[in-house]
């Protein structure tokens, strides 16, 4: 379901760390290990793949960068929170 | 150990799938599975930490591309060499 401008902004207030950019949800996560990093994309994936929905995702040494497609649903909001939750078990 | 181009051009063409791109060493992989190249990309990251140099990595659902760093040397093309059969392995 599409949201509205101000149902979204309002949601992604709620979002720890993730901005909209160019329309796409994105949120940068830095570890103190370049393998909690690691750890941190096989979650991501094993949440991505339940979702069927797959993250663009760059690994720059300890920074993980993921990006969400633009329009911006439901679906992703309650994945973006699925990856907060997995970077405080991994980080 | 700084290569000259001739040499550079040389051991790039022994290399399976790399090119220069603005001076970094680039490779585009693609997987028939999400998760086979999730598994590629954990195999990077061992091999990266043993020589202790990171490439920049992207995940574009089945597609992984690695990217080494600027002025490329021959530690660069021997990782270069590993990642593609750590690739021969997972694919």
């Amino acid at each position: 379901m599409q949201l509205t401008e101000e149902q979204l902004q309002e949601q992604i207030g709620k979002l720890e760390g993730w901005k909209l950019e160019r329309d796409r949800l994105v949120r940068k996560y830095m570890f103190s290990e370049y393998m909690k990093g690691i750890a941190f994309v096989d979650e991501v994936a094993t949440i991505s793949e339940a979702f069927d929905h797959h993250p663009h995702i760059t690994i720059d040494y300890k920074t993980v960068v993921l990006r969400l497609a633009a329009d911006v649903e439901k679906l992703d909001l309650r994945q973006a929170h699925e990856f907060n939750e997995a970077f405080e078990k991994t980080r």
